[in-house]
């Protein structure tokens, strides 16, 4: 079995290591949270004092970490990942962040021989527990390959879809698409309400149909009842919301319903509903529509 | 078994039409189109001179024409439907018009004791031919019930949504989400090109997760070709956009990305690709993003 260090173990990190240990690998973790360090060590890991002394010990290092900062930090910084690499050892960066970090750590890598993934994830907490996340793989084949079983104990679905920073160019896409239905679905539900149409029923048709996608499975119901806790939080989606419209820009690609939805997650977030789920863009349809629950 | 007229025998109307005669029915058709008349008479059914001959002769009348001016006419014209209709005879309206002229129809036929729903359809013509359409009815729950037997040799799912026009209030907010997720998904497919990602494998990853919904199920194969043949064309959906934001703004609903979208249907069909299939806001991206193919 392959020894894994595990960089960042909170919401996601901790139960993806979980499951690496449960598949029988040896794994090292650490975070900066004592508390997350010492519940890894329950379940079985071994905890690093520090990123340089977990990277001489394992094969293969995942970082799991917030934003792009982090990222850079981690994998950059003077006593971080690459500094204490050696040639041919492969780094797993399954943070979402934006393509150019990822293209930008693939860069300093390839100078030190180190082999470089960028692995971000669609599937939430549920996903990371249950190890059936879609994993969107970023990088060289050969890398794609090597890391391929270790995917699998954490994905039901893991894709290569092109080279570094290729990862997070397509998760980019997928929070677009998410944040657009789940907005798409909040305007037709409202509407409806506004009707008095048994919105239950209404839900079920319209998911049968070509209109028919995972958020009317999976939060509609959630939304007509009018409950959002995360989940999934606005706050996050809003950091994802700009890694999308910074990359479709610097590309040159216009994304009419991508920046309003962008802007419409941006005043959630600006009335302080961070942290509620992403679903909470009904609130906001509500309240443009003077329709707000008192 | 129940003998039935059809009055519009169209690429919807026509394929419907032979399945309630397969099914065991007596169908009695009418069509402004001699040859869909000629078309229906060799599947085994019967045509009427005309609407009000045909009105006499069958217990259930179903019409499936082109928009809301059409229905005015069939139903509430001089030599009309409600003029030829027999107290407590069931008026089943296919087509997809306003929430408000089938409210209109329907308060009409109340006052002659003639039963009404509102019944429109998703699906397209594959779903007509198939028997398999999701068909959203408003009206009376005893109405619903005595339609039902009917409704289910022409769909798969077919929901009571609510009162009259509820069935076209559902329909709207269908075609909302279909044109908005249409929309976001060529907005992704672009951004992706952009960044030459291997996007067959990126669609087989979003469609695995939250991102996941029926147009990069069925349409995105044919959107990453460039083909755009209808399927269901953007003139129709023109059509329904417009019932869609003037029923939210009579509600005073806000919808941000509906009409967004409804803007960007709107330019391609002046731009003269009324005729192709609504996949192809995806060509109106590009070109908005400089991408256009020579």
């Amino acid at each position: 079995m392959t020894s894994i260090g595990m960089i960042g173990l909170g919401i996601m990190g901790g139960p993806m290591a979980v499951n690496l240990i449960k598949a029988g690998h040896d794994v090292v973790g650490y975070d900066v949270s004592p508390a997350r360090n010492v519940a890894l060590e329950q379940a079985g890991g071994k905890v690093a004092a520090g990123i340089g002394e977990l990277v001489q010990q394992v094969d293969v290092v995942i970082t799991m970490v917030r934003d792009s900062a982090d990222v850079e930090a981690v994998a950059l910084g003077d006593s971080g990942i690459l500094a204490n690499a050696r040639p041919g050892q492969l780094y797993v960066d399954m943070s979402s962040i934006s393509p150019g970090t990822s293209r930008q750590v693939a860069e300093a890598a390839r100078i030190l021989s180190v082999r470089v993934l960028d692995a971000p994830v669609s599937g939430g907490e549920a996903g990371a527990i249950e190890g059936t996340l879609s994993i969107m793989v970023g990088g060289e084949s050969e890398d794609f390959a090597a890391a391929l079983p270790i995917l699998e104990v954490l994905g039901g679905t893991v894709v290569h879809v092109g080279p570094a920073g290729a990862g997070q160019t397509v998760k980019a896409a997928n929070q677009l698409i998410v944040a657009g239905t789940i907005e798409l679905v909040a305007e037709a539900i409202v509407f409806l309400e506004a009707y008095e149409v048994d919105t239950e029923a209404a839900v079920k048709v319209l998911a049968g149909g070509l209109a028919g996608n995972r958020i009317l499975d999976r939060k509609a119901a959630g939304m007509l009842a009018r409950q959002f806790q995360p989940g999934f939080r606005i706050d996050l989606h809003h950091k994802d919301m700009g890694i999308v419209t910074s990359a479709a820009r610097d590309a040159g690609v216009v994304i009419p319903l991508g920046a309003a939805v962008a802007q419409l997650i941006a005043a959630l977030k600006a009335q302080g509903d961070g942290g509620l789920d992403h679903s909470a863009l009904l609130k906001l349809v509500e309240q443009l529509s003077g329709r707000s629950a008192g």
